[in-house]
C-alpha cells in the first residue's frame, strides 16, 4: 500500500567533516540551499555517497538535523539508517522520524552471512519501528547478502515498506520486480543503473550522488522521462553517462566530494582511509564536468 | 568498420545428441525449417543454449554442418567457437566458415586466469582466422574473465569484429560500450537483458535460447522495436518476460530443450551431467508457456 | 620488534546483551572468572564471536570494563576494536587502554573496496594510536578486502604491531608470512585453521571462540604443541575438530551462545537479526560436546 | 576400499607442443627418463600444469602414449581426464587405460553451475568407465563448483575411487575429510598446500607442477615426512616454498615451462593465450631456482 508520493530527483548528499570529526555545517546547509533551488525533489543523506559506514551515530544525527533544518519542509528528507543490528537500526530509524525526516532508506549492514528469513526480519524490523514510508536498499557490490525476489514480495505486504532501491545496474531483475510487486512497491533507481530505463519501468525517480553535482540536468532527465519522451530522454542520458563513470573510476564519495568542491562547496576530503583525488584525478573531473555544461 | 547487416532474432539453438552420442539430425533439421517459416533472421548454434561446452568437436562440427545445410542460405548461420587454446578455436572457426557459415560467435572460455591483453589476443586470433563477421562474446556468470571495456575497444578495430553479444545484464556497462564504440561495433542482447532496452541504446537484435520457443513473440517484440513503439514494445516485453526467468530457475538448456519436447520436438534431454527437468517441473513450464500464447 | 608476550589460548568471549541491549553483567563476569580458573592464556572481547559489528560503542566499552574489571589484572585482555573510519577505530583503541587492556586486536572494517596503502593507514593508524602490543586481524570470509603480504611486511616495521592474527584456513599463506617476517610478527591461529599446524610454523597460540567451550582441552592441545609433541597433538587435534566443525555450520556465535547455555553459562541468544539455534540443532550439539568430554 | 598403493611424488608433467599443435615428443620422453632417474614416484600427464584445456583430444592421447611408453611400467601414470560431459571424460578415460595407464586423475569440467548430484554423477561416471584407480579433483581456484564433503563420502563407496587430490590450500578442509573417510580414501597434496601437513594428516604424497623442476628436493621431503622427522621436514620445506611462491606468481604452467628450458629442456613456451615469462622474469626465476640449490 503506497501511500506516500515520492518521486523525482533525491541527491544523496556528502557528509562534509572537519578532521575531528564535527560535521561541516555551514557548507552543508549551503548545499541543501543549493540543491534546492536547482529544484531537486527530496534529499537524502546518509546513503553510501554519503559515507555513512565512516560516521559515528552522533556525526549521523548531527548531519540528518541540519538537513532536515536546512530543508525548512520544502522538499522531503529521505534519511539513510544502517546497522548489523536490527534493535540498533530501529533505534536510529525512530530517531530520525523525531528529527522530522519524512521517509527511511534502510541499509542492510552484514558481517555473518544472512539467510532470507533474517533479512526479512532486518527490513521489517526497522519498518516497525517508524510510521513513516521505508525504502529498501541493498548494494550487491559491497555487501555479501542481496535481496531476493521471495523477500521483497513479503516486505512489499509490510504497509510503509514503499519503495525500494537497487543499486544492481541489473535490469532484468528489476523488471521481474516490477511485474510481481509493482502495485505494491515505487523504484528508486541509482546511478549505475541507466535511470531511464527504470523511469520506463514505471520508476518514480533516482537517489544518487551525481545529483549532487549536476542537479539541473538530473532535473531535465527526470522531466523527459516523466513526459514519456523516450528518445530524447535517452539521447540526453548518453551525455550525461560519463559522470556517472568517473564516480565508478574514483569512487563515490571521493568523486563527489572532489566535483563539490570544484563547483565552490568547501566539503572537504572523503574521510580515511577513503583518499581524496590526485591533482590530476582532478584535472580529469573538471574536463568531464566542464563537458556536461 | 561494420560490413555486415546482422539484426533481428537469432534463436540459439539446442543441440539434440541421443545416449551414444550421435546428433539428432532429423529434429534438427526440422527445428531449423520451422525456425525459419516463423520468421527469424539468423540462427546461431553452439551458444550456451547449445551445451557447447559438453560436446566435442566431431559433435560440433556435425551440428553445424547440419543447420547450414538445412538452412540452405535462407537466413545467416553465426556458429559458435570456444576453446581455451587460440589456435584451436581459430581452426574451428575456420573449418566453420568451410562448412558455410555466414558468422562466427566467439566465446572465451578460461581455465588460468588471463589478462586483458590476452583477451585481446584471444578474439583477434579468432578474427584473424576467417573472412566473416565476428560477434564477441562472454558470459561473465559461468566464466572467471570478462572483456574490459579497453579490450572491446581494441577489439573493434580488427575489420571482421563487427558485434558484441554482451550476457551481463548489465544496461550501464552496454550504454558505456554505445558511447565509446558505437560506431565500429554492433549489439546483440542476450535474453538475461531486457532485449528492448538494448535495442533502444541502439541495438540490432538478440541471440537467444527462449527464441527458439517463442519466435512469433519473439519477432513481434524485435519489430515493436524496430518501429521505436516503445512503450507498447515494453508491455509486450512485460509480457513475455516470465519466459525468460523460467530459464534462470531450470537452466538454459535443460528449459529450452524441455520445452521444445512440449512443442513436439523431441530433441531429447540435455547432456549429463545437466539434468532433464523433473516431471513437476516440466508442468510448470507448460504452465508458463499456456500463460504466453 | 616483539616486546610483549602473549600466547597460548585466548577465547574470544561472547557477548552476552539483555533484549534491551544492556550487557548481562553477572554472566559475563562469572565467564571470565571460570575460563581465567580453567587456565586459560588471555582473553578477547569483541572478536567475531563477540558480534562486534551488532554492538554499540557503549555496549562495547561495557563489555570491556567487565571483562578488564573480572580478570584483574591475571590475563592479558587483548580487546576488538573496528570501524571503516581510521579515527574512530583509533578513538576506540586509546578508549580501550585507557580503560586497562593489555592489547588491541585491530580488525578492519570495509565498505568502499580499500587499496592496499589504504589496509596500512587503517592499521598504522589504530596502532599509533596505542602504546600496548596491536594484533593485525583480518577475515577474508566475511571482508571484502584483504591483508596483503606486502602490507603485512610493511605493518610489521611499526614497534607496537605485534602479532597477526589470521582467519583464512589458508596454511601456505602462513608459511610464506612466517618466511619473510617471522622474526618480526608473531602468529595467532583462528579456529578456522588447525592451530597445531600453525603452532608448527612458529605460531604462539590461538584466538578463537571454541576455546570458550572446550577451555582444558584447548589448553592441553596448546601444551602439546608447545612441548613439540607433534603426533598426539595432531591425534587430539582431530578427536576437537568436530567442535570446529559445528561452529562453522551453525555460525560461530550462535553456536558458541548456545553451547554456553548447555554448559550453564545463561549468556542468552544472539542479536538479531543473528537468530539462537533451534530445539534440534541444540540437541546435536549437546551431543557433540559430550562426545570430546 | 584402496586397493592400489599409490604414493610419494608424481610430477604434474607439463605438455611440451610446437606451435603448429604437435607435441614435442622427444623432449617429452627426455622429461620422463630424467623424473625416473631422479626417483620419482609416480607421473602425473594432463593436469593444471600439463595445460589440459588448452589442448585437443588428439594431444592429450599423444602425450599419454609417450609418457606410457618412455616410463616403461618403471613408476605409474596416472593421467588427467577431463570434459564437462560424463560420456565425453568416460571416453577418455577409457582410452587411456587401454594406453596402459595405471590410474586417471579425474578432473571436474564444468559450464553451468552444477548441484552436488551432478558432481557425484560426474566422478562416479568417470570411475564405472575403468578398472584402474581413480584420483578425484577439483581446482577451486579455477572451477565454480567444487568437492563437497557429502559428495566425497558418497563417491568413497566406489570401489576404485581410491584418492583424493585437493589444491584447496585449506588444511582444516583436509583434516575434516580425514576424519570422515580417511580409511577409504587417501589424500594427495597439491603444492599450494604444505605438502608436509598433509603428510601428517596421512596423505601419501603429491601431485605437483614444481616437482617436475626440484625432483629430487621434493622426494627428500617426501622422505623426511615418511620417516615422520617432521620439524626436519618443516624446516626443509620451508626452504622450498619460494619456489612454490613463484609458481601462484607467474602461472603455474608458464613458470613450469620457463624454469625447465633453464635447465637445458627445451619444452617450449605455454600454449596461447597463455603467455611465456618475459626475459627479466625469466631472470627472477633463476635467481629463485638457484637459491634452492
Amino acid at each position: 500500500m503506497i501511500v506516500s508520493n515520492f518521486g523525482g530527483v533525491f541527491p544523496y548528499l556528502v557528509s562534509p567533516v572537519n578532521s575531528d570529526g564535527t560535521v561541516k555545517e555551514t557548507v552543508l546547509r549551503d548545499l541543501v540551499e543549493h540543491l534546492i533551488q536547482k529544484g531537486v525533489h527530496g534529499l537524502t543523506p546518509l546513503g553510501s555517497t554519503g559515507e555513512f559506514p565512516y560516521l559515528t551515530w552522533l556525526q549521523r544525527k548531527k548531519v540528518v538535523e541540519i538537513v532536515v533544518d536546512a530543508a525548512k519542509g520544502r522538499v522531503p528528507v529521505i534519511a539513510g539508517v544502517s546497522h548489523a543490528s536490527i534493535a540498533e537500526a530501529a533505534r536510529q530509524a525512530r530517531e530520525f522520524e523525531k528529527i522530522g525526516v519524512e521517509g527511511i532508506l534502510a541499509v542492510l549492514e552484514t558481517y555473518f552471512p544472512l539467510k532470507d528469513d533474517q533479512v526479512y526480519d532486518y527490513f521489517a524490523g526497522v519498518a516497525r519501528a517508524v510510521e513513516c514510508p521505508v525504502v529498501l536498499y541493498t548494494n550487491p557490490s559491497f555487501q555479501a547478502t542481496d535481496l531476493s525476489l521471495g523477500v521483497i514480495e513479503k516486505l512489499a505486504e509490510i504497509p510503509n515498506i514503499e519503495y525500494f532501491k537497487d543499486a544492481s545496474g541489473n535490469t532484468g531483475k528489476l523488471l521481474t520486480i516490477v511485474n510481481r510487486v509493482g502495485d505494491k512497491i515505487k523504484l528508486f533507481s541509482a546511478s549505475a543503473h541507466v535511470p531511464l530505463f527504470v523511469m520506463m519501468l514505471g520508476g518514480v525517480g533516482w537517489m544518487a550522488g551525481p545529483a549532487c553535482i549536476i542537479p539541473e540536468q538530473s532535473i531535465k532527465l527526470y522531466e523527459l522521462a516523466r513526459d514519456r519522451k523516450w528518445e530524447e530522454g535517452l539521447e540526453y542520458q548518453k551525455k550525461l553517462w560519463d559522470i556517472n563513470r568517473s564516480f565508478q573510476k574514483y569512487g563515490l564519495a571521493p568523486c563527489i566530494k572532489a566535483a563539490l568542491e570544484i563547483q565552490g562547496f568547501p566539503v572537504g576530503d572523503p574521510i580515511p582511509p577513503l583518499k581524496a583525488l590526485s591533482q590530476q584525478e582532478k584535472e580529469e573531473l573538471k574536463g568531464i564536468l566542464l563537458s556536461v555544461f
